[in-house]
């Protein structure tokens, strides 16, 4: 016996998945043993498809969302608005507005907001990049898309102050109460922008 | 776009994510995206530690239990009191056993038990060589320990008929209060069966 592991090869494997985010050494093993009693092509599939992403992966040259191509579905597409550019922090976030399908224009994929606690300044970011697409023209509107944290409205203010030169026109999502919820439980700092932004009403949406 | 994801491979990788037990598509998406952001010799271990422990892992020729070597650590330890075989379950009962640290006998993993429902039968569970190790001699007592169901139950039945005729000293593991726990939120079976497989009391443990 290895420590508890019967088996040097399980403990690497339970070891590696024990890493990710949010699995502990039992969800770790659990995931482990249910990987063993598929066939082994299966556990081939499984192994080579992120090995594969990883060595494979691109992103795309515009936008730096994740993509097969040099530049991504979204940029390439004539249907979309290259005029409006949606910043988000992340590939998830991009998912996240897709899915309303509700905005036509494109995305700029900062890859993180400015967060000096963990040691992440504007230069890790994607946020020279996204200077430059503006300068160059041919952009009527810049909507920001990040959190609403400290580090979000942080990583907002600093984009607007370098895009102020550009005269483009800097926007921001609507902050308000979701939609479901009942105002006694939404937080006074929610409600409070929900007042001061009101829109007019035009009758049931 | 390709569905909702802006890439094949990701999507692919996913998907693989997504076919492990308690996993959906965005905790999948979640971890796909963690193992992005690490180094390609990062993801390329993750990758083949499950491949290669699915292509060379062995089972211990005795006792079933997951090994490096033809015959386990625990059977091949000549301190371990090998005419004790305790029955379970998986691999997991094995790890939970020894980590009680009350244990010193050996052991016999069955990879499951008898459940039609499931389809699992006899045949498919590691009962018969059991039946061998005991018809083989040298073995004095087998101790049950599987599952406080239906079809934990069932399978000690069936193991006990078939082990009869050997003359074998077969036991079963207390079920009882878990200690620590509170008597009034015992269920009535466990509360029952802990008063009539009572034991005498010879003072604090």
């Amino acid at each position: 016996m290895n420590g508890q592991y019967p088996s040097l090869l399980l403990e690497k494997a339970v070891g590696e998945f024990a890493k990710l985010p949010g699995i502990g050494r039992k969800s770790a093993m659990r995931l482990v043993l249910y990987l063993l009693r598929q066939d082994t092509a299966a556990v081939e599939a499984f192994g080579e498809a992120i090995v594969t992403l990883k060595r494979e992966v691109k992103y795309c040259k515009v936008c730096h969302n994740i993509s097969d191509t040099d530049v991504c579905g979204i940029c390439s597409n004539p249907r979309r608005d290259a005029s409006t550019i949606c910043v988000v922090e992340s590939i998830r976030d991009v998912m996240a507005v897709e899915a309303t399908q509700q905005y036509f224009g494109v995305y700029h994929v900062l890859g993180g907001v400015i967060s000096p606690m963990d040691g992440i300044g504007p230069d890790d970011l994607q946020i020279d990049s996204l200077v430059q697409r503006v300068e160059q023209g041919g952009i009527a509107e810049v909507v920001l898309a990040l959190s609403s944290t400290m580090e979000g409205d942080t990583t907002n203010f600093f984009i607007y102050r370098l895009l102020e030169h550009t005269g483009v026109k800097v926007s921001i999502i609507a902050r308000g109460i979701s939609v479901g919820d009942e105002l006694e439980y939404a937080d006074e700092v929610t409600l409070g922008r929900s007042i001061v932004n009101r829109t007019r009403f035009t009758g049931p949406a």
